[in-house]
């Protein structure tokens, strides 16, 4: 099985999980309680709160502990909003292909009466600092954009938009759920105020993540109740997963320079081997990208099809997101970089991981190429693409 | 070390640890993509959530997994709330006493205009149906009464609550945290209309719980996003951490009748011990209370010192609440059953958990004892008491 869907998932590192295990057995009190294994549990969360700022380069009192990359991302949004509010500024800048924990956030905040503003991506899927200082109005609370789309793996000028912001003194939070453990993020140099991460996108436990907010930003609780997370995050805090991530972030971020380099050579072989399929394109920047993030479009053929057909030759890839797959809807993000809806439809996601190799690539792209022509055989899209009735876009 | 405050956390049972690790090593796709190891995860998914739903007498459709306790209580509470607003709906019934992922949502909800009844609990700690009966007006939309204290251990009349809640059709949920996997609970037969649970209360994960929630009654998102868990609740889902909870809880329930009496006779020993130490009181009822919880106040003591000599002596307990272990004032639980500030600071709860002894028990009497005169030979309260300066409570 070859296994390219590390943008959906990663499957988490044996000492994540050792980490985890020796937590839950040895460490099993609640950080809360004043006797011993209460305190040794406690100790525990603050290492792993210490660890995980000093990788993003924050400060450990800047970390708040969640349950994932979305439920940060909507407290991020929300507490920004709360104190936009307060100031009578209403209005929110972000890109149209945001992941959807950003989006529908707004969507709410639109009915009451925030007003949104969803910047273009253009066809490379990058948003520019100018795009950003240009969307800005005296009543501008924050600029949420993401690090890195999880699609299509475009990253931003991140350090360029947080500057701009900071001019202009509007709070700019990014969703950096996909760059986190992949590529260098340092909050402090990239003029970050608000960040969310999620731990099994780097190897590390679902249903834990973490929301950085600059010190100063006050933030407002999404879950009321106890006062963990100094009050800005009730219920008992997930130790064994906090500590668990906080492992798998160190460890990805200690191996971060040799595994991009390995994942760009080998996702430059992926891109090079399906652009030779007739009528395909490249979705976002070349450069600009991921280091293990490859999506193409195909011209004539269902997406779904060619991910099933994949699955029977042990290749385990995606569309695009995972937290639509059931949507029968193409993609918000290609629609955003402004593939049509027949081509956006025709979409396939390959994200290598840190093991994938190089023969790996080399069966993918063997697998795509007959998949791909085997799909179009019969494809009446195809057909009438190539007896000239209808026009080839890519 | 003998641990006695399993109502903050329980230690996780091996067969839970052996579940998360082997989904975590064999099962980590993402459970919304659409090859082989993403629908291995959901079956996964969805095999827990039969099992949970077994238990507690719902449909799987009606579970909605959660990161805890906390969480599912904000979004029960928040939902009845939008539905109650749009009816024009804005009483809530509760109790002085609940947890405060209960009562802190309230307060919001009071903010935003809700008013909010929180029904007296009396000295034994019961809240009856025929006092949430009296309460309910023709704008109440929602009743919210714990199952089981998280403090005192008393089990509310949950059955003729909902009854009554039913026959006068407004909503009723249950904080069901300290009960779930402890004593019997089914939603059908005990008429509720929406359950908050956390798997770490009954040795599973921390980080993992679940609400659920009647068919028919429309959820809002608390944490918005994906399209995951029907679109109420946003992330990827936590698979190894809910199927952890769905075998702790399939364990604790096939063992519960035995468990529970072992512990029934444990607690009444450890209440008979403590009981002879002059000036204590127990707290909550005797008989309406959860099998493992022991809850005493001493006078003319402080809390937090009984709690650090115990810990000196090996035992683990706590004052009342882990959730607000960091604050100094006395537990709004025991005030709320009529204790006085003085007498609520010396209080004392030990929660017995399954592998709990005898030999334990009696460990816990002798230390108490010892404690407890100690703290008082020097305690300028307990003299004054003795002296006739001021007047015993107790």
């Amino acid at each position: 099985m070859i296994y390219a869907d590390n943008a959906a998932t990663t499957k988490m590192s044996q000492a994540a999980i050792h980490t985890m295990v020796s937590v839950m057995n040895e460490t099993y009190g609640n950080p809360s309680s004043l006797y011993g294994i209460g305190q040794q549990a406690k100790e525990v969360l603050e290492k792993a709160r210490e660890d995980i700022a000093q990788v993003i380069g924050a400060e450990p009192r800047e970390i708040v502990f969640t349950s994932g990359g979305s439920e940060a991302d909507n407290q991020a949004i929300l507490s920004a909003a709360e104190l936009g509010k307060k100031n009578g500024k209403m209005h929110i800048i972000s890109s149209a292909f945001e992941h959807h924990a950003v989006l529908h956030t707004l969507e709410k905040l639109k009915k009451e009466g925030f007003d949104i503003t969803l910047l273009d991506v253009h066809s490379n899927g990058i948003v520019t600092a100018q795009e950003v200082e240009d969307a800005i109005r005296d009543d501008t609370c924050l600029v949420t954009i993401m690090f890195a789309n999880n699609e299509i793996g475009t990253i931003q000028p991140i350090r360029e938009i947080g500057a701009v912001c900071r001019r202009k003194n509007v709070l700019f939070h990014t969703d950096a759920v996909q760059a986190i453990g992949h590529i260098p993020v340092n909050v402090k140099e990239d003029n970050i105020d608000m960040l969310s991460a999620s731990a099994h996108k780097f190897h590390g436990p679902k249903g834990v993540g973490f929301l950085y907010a600059r010190k100063g930003i006050r933030l407002s609780n999404l879950i009321e109740g106890g006062a963990q997370e100094r009050g800005k995050r009730a219920g008992t805090e997930n130790v064994p997963g906090i500590a668990a991530m906080a492992e798998a972030l160190k460890e990805a971020n200690a191996n971060m320079a040799v595994h991009a380099a390995q994942l760009t050579a080998l996702r430059d072989r992926l891109i090079q081997g399906l652009s030779r399929i007739p009528h395909s394109a490249l979705n976002g920047d070349a450069v600009h990208r991921l280091p293990g993030n490859v999506n193409f479009c195909f011209e004539g053929i269902e997406g779904e099809s060619l991910l099933l057909l994949l699955d029977d030759k042990g290749i385990q890839a995606s569309s695009g997101s995972a937290c639509t797959s059931g949507s029968l809807d193409p993609s918000h993000v290609l629609l955003a970089i402004g593939r049509v809806h027949d081509v956006a439809h025709g979409s396939l996601r390959l994200s290598l991981g840190d093991d994938s190799t190089q023969e790996d690539v080399d069966s993918i792209i063997i697998a795509v190429e007959e998949v791909v022509a085997y799909l179009r055989s019969f494809s009446p899209v195809w057909r009438d693409l190539c007896s000239g009735k209808t026009h080839f876009i890519l």
